[in-house]
């Protein structure tokens, strides 16, 4: 590949061209200007939303309240997944030292495009009106898109600090593609359930982060190896990140189960498998060291587990201490993950894994899908009324099975594909020793640019030792 | 201006005196007495927040169930509302190196000063009851009275750094005055609509901070230059403001719409509009740097204007394309004015703007006033129903510009009235040399406050290089 | 005690064994599979989160609609709750410049431990079925075991930086049942309304943290001194706390009231009290120094004091200028608590409050507690219409008092006991040198390893001055 000529051309050669000033306005330009043209030819508001189809649809369904309108339902639901989105993964992804910018502003503009696409996608496959040619959206239309970008998301932090902008773009376009057809193949073909999305989001945006970054490696991705961590100041960030995801993924899983009911027990059922995970992340991080220290990878990523792995099974009546086991299981599993896999997967398979999507997404969500069947077979209580299109049990966990299998087909083909895609050299993203560094993609703060790369941070501060030296010296001394 | 020459003497003569000590807690304590004075003979509990009236409003309306009380329409809305102001007006404002306990806290102090006022302002216009001289309050009334408040939290933004508390809640008892009274003429009298505010709170809020800065115009600000910018850490405090703005601006347009299609249409359109502002932002600040790189000030704020703009329209059936569209121009208008109109100002109208707030409000504000006309020119699709007071679409265009026309000038004028008022010399504000700095008016955690004013944040590193070079060289050369 | 013993040791001595290796896991596994088993046996959905009780729930009680399922009553203050535990006190414990770890993550550990035994506790005293034997659970359950947990992360914040993530799960252990116990003397025996916890979560939770604080002195903490305050960037942590707090207070005191009005008014009650607190802290923590400059710490915490004291009258018809009137005193009371009784405390009592939750908790809950009584005696208005079981207003007044008294002598007399518990050499606490630091239970970023721990954050700059100052003293001279 010449991808991997220029890249060693780094040593020997001049810089490589991460100029994005063309590339990057044209990629949102020409997006922006096809999502208005696109929403013009398909785009219309829903039976509630729209001032006249609503006040039929009150009469149709002999409705006397606006109380009943789906906005009431959802909208607080959207918005806990809203904040996720943006502020959760956002700021999970400001851990490293010098790409707070790039983790929390490229998480921004992947969320703000792969929305708008996600809309069409989705609207395409599931609620296309095939009399008129139109899309009909709502707020459960809008909960859905932001489940779709979740899915190029997880990617993202399998990529973290490794591409450019505009490869991200070329990510979420492709995620979001292909998360409306798996979605398409698993929900509405083999009609499974996964309120929460265990396998349509996160098995499927895992392995196809996965599958990109295993594609995209670099063997002298060490170069930047001074970068890929924390500091102190960036690792409390990320607990922003890591609360707020937390903290509404009750909401998450239960935003678009059945009203009522389902609704309420998917909510009860993701707080008590989160609230487990955290015991048993904190016990396998603070047994992994020799002197009992807490690790905030751990803290920041395992505690999640119990909310991916509880998605497919949230509305069922898993029972309480159902989900206190799902927790229990996943948070031992992440923080292994952490511990064993994600250094074997780099040092075996050459999986460059920036943020362990792999424990936190990929193996979570897999399992989740899997629950299911699992929960039969344990002969727990499982409890649900009038769906599964008259299958049994038995035939529905099959269902479920297949479902996962194809949301990690579709996560590892597409991943691979798109990250062939990736490696044409036109797309500007960073030197092996330049990674993980917002310097490339970012007009950084004065102070700190007056320092060479290899450098971190806080180093600025010996410049001005310099500088100032001479005419502070004596207030210094006083 | 004796006030000029004060400032002049700070090269000279002693320095400007800042203790707002007896000015500051004498300015709290009579207003908050007169706030309870003033509560205590207007302000009582409405129709569905006090016990007996409730029991007779659900017999009167014939209503059965508690659901339908207003709370549970707005309250979800309200507390994403309250969320905006506190915290992302507060932390928009953190994103100055040394002055973010003075962006965040003196946020707080404002709006908890100004939503007590709002509501006794706009319960005066609005609801007082002429018989009982009771004014009633709920739900919908703490949420005006958080829109209010967000006008002088505009005006703070172009004044931020550069003035004292004291003159901080002096702009907030004329700011919510002001904006009361043209509230009522542009909503009461003109009957215009505006849900979101994009011309009552936008419009009003960036020329009333405006016209306030400019009047208190400081030729020596460049005295203060060195800490005029953000540090790395300050941006991404910065960015937790943009974000919470950013995610519940549907929130913000659909707090006070009608039940039912009204809020939820305009939750979808203010949505949509936000998200198309983030591809252009992000396409207009990455084609003005040499590189392609991107600017945090554009993406912390730029990506706003779209919400900014739906303000007017939000609740119409301006289709989700047209939304895209709006969005679409406001992203790149915005961008474009901090490249080029905000050091413009500066240069040739001596208007000092830190936030530059003429580019996140006050134009895409003025512009959301307008596009209702623009909306009815372009022949999109316009289905309002039952309101306006039965005039043809047309005319109401014309009064939604007049409406617009009335806030600017009230901004203009009033601000300009305000800012002679925070002239006279008795409000502690800072030294031209001084500011934009925590130091004046916070306590600062001991260990920055050894090194001269002059002198940044993390230099304090090195007087301690001094005392412990001694006593722990060999530990570091080891 | 030997405990004292060891802790003198440590200027003669090895150091004092902090290692939580094997503690930490097997507390943490023990009482995981702990809750996982009487989960099993006793924890059930209730009828509106169950899928087939559900359906006889509505027919039962005439119901049409799904909007009438409690969760749509309480789902958005639940959630502002949660944020509240574990964004608000979260964040409001980084304030310490080496110990954000400690602060918001076992804030984190505490909570999720604490919210699954307080579910089994809270049920066996509530709501156990003593047919089946089970106790339901439902979205109000959640809330209360939230508000349950808050009891033991007011203690916290007593204790921070002084004990082992083992004590505080033990504290947790201990808090959450005691906590059950008085709650159900004072609500359900008393017969007391507190549906905010002034009583029962403030005023115990405060008086338990300081009672264990108490047995718990060091009288050599002075050798921490060095890490006991804060920064300039862990202070603009902290207000995130302090807001996300402030801002969902209206939530928390309205969560579990009335449905309808008084959810309402609970809302707004909150509300006007929060904002009047504001005020009166800025003016006292303004007078108090030389140049009339605030505090952060009064900030941060004393503007909260409204939202504590209001907890047991929020629901009432206490009027918007009452509301205003609690927040006026209690914010002036709380930072006086700052500035005059934390360090009598200290220096008289012996009593080490890290966080000061004598003034933000003991005190204010301990007021608002005493407020039902006040209200009547100053011939408020007091409305309340079928409740206290056919008291007078008098006598339930004298019922309130009583009540704040158990709440008190539980903590005060719980907190002596537990506090000697913790007393046994084996908890892993840290040495008087040592506290303050995360370096003790946390895996912290490498760069600030390599340092002593006597020096300072930021102090590791000077050893890379060390290592680069050859390389690039060109580049710095230039």
């Amino acid at each position: 590949m010449g991808n991997c000529c220029e890249r060693a051309g780094n040593f020997f050669g001049p810089q490589k061209n991460t100029n994005v000033r063309v590339s990057l306005p044209a990629v949102c330009f020409v997006w922006q200007i096809a999502m208005i043209i696109l929403f013009g030819v398909f785009i219309r508001y829903d039976d509630e939303s729209d001032v006249r189809l609503w006040i039929q649809h009150k009469l149709d369904h002999n409705i006397t309240s606006d109380i009943e309108n789906d906005f009431y339902f959802r909208y607080p639901s959207f918005q806990d997944v809203h904040v996720m989105i943006f502020v959760g993964f956002g700021f999970l992804m400001t851990f490293l030292k010098r790409y707070s910018f790039g983790g929390v502003g490229f998480n921004f503009l992947i969320a703000a495009f792969g929305l708008q696409w996600a809309l069409l996608m989705q609207g395409w496959f599931h609620s296309l009106d095939l009399t008129t040619g139109k899309i009909s959206i709502g707020v459960e239309s809008l909960i859905n898109a932001d489940f779709c970008c979740a899915g190029s998301l997880i990617a993202f932090g399998a990529l973290l600090g490794k591409v450019s902008p505009v490869q991200l773009l070329v990510v979420t376009l492709f995620g979001v593609t292909l998360f409306a057809v798996e979605e398409y193949i698993i929900l509405s073909l083999l009609h499974c359930r996964d309120a929460g999305g265990s396998m349509v989001i996160h098995a499927f945006g895992g392995y196809y982060g996965l599958a990109i970054s295993w594609v995209l490696y670099r063997p002298n991705l060490h170069l930047s190896k001074r970068l890929n961590g924390s500091v102190y100041h960036s690792d409390v960030f990320a607990m922003i990140g890591t609360l707020f995801l937390w903290m509404f993924w009750p909401s998450f899983n239960s935003a678009i189960t059945d009203h009522g009911d389902g609704q309420h027990r998917a909510a009860i059922n993701t707080y008590l498998a989160l609230a487990s995970s955290v015991l048993t992340t904190v016990a396998i991080s603070s047994m992994s060291q020799k002197k009992g220290k807490l690790d905030m990878v751990h803290i920041q990523n395992a505690t999640l587990a119990g909310g991916v792995a509880m998605g497919t099974a949230a509305e069922f009546m898993i029972t309480p201490y159902g989900s206190l086991i799902v927790g229990f299981c996943t948070g031992i599993i992440s923080t292994f993950g952490y511990l064993f896999v994600t250094p074997f997967l780099e040092r075996v398979l050459k999986l460059q894994d920036t943020c362990g999507v792999h424990n936190l997404h990929a193996v979570p969500g897999m399992l989740g899908g899997f629950i299911v069947t699992q929960t039969h077979m344990l002969n727990i209580v499982f409890d649900f009324t009038g769906s599964f299109a008259n299958r049994s049990v038995g035939t529905q966990g099959g269902f479920q099975a297949a479902g996962t299998c194809v949301s990690i087909a579709f996560g590892l083909v597409g991943g691979a594909i798109v990250g062939f895609i990736l490696r044409f050299p036109i797309w500007g993203d960073p030197a092996d020793d330049n990674c993980y560094d917002d310097e490339v993609y970012w007009e950084v703060p004065e102070d700190e640019e007056t320092l060479p790369p290899v450098l971190e941070y806080n180093n600025h501060m010996i410049h001005k030792h310099q500088d100032i030296s001479e005419s502070n010296f004596s207030v210094e001394q006083s």
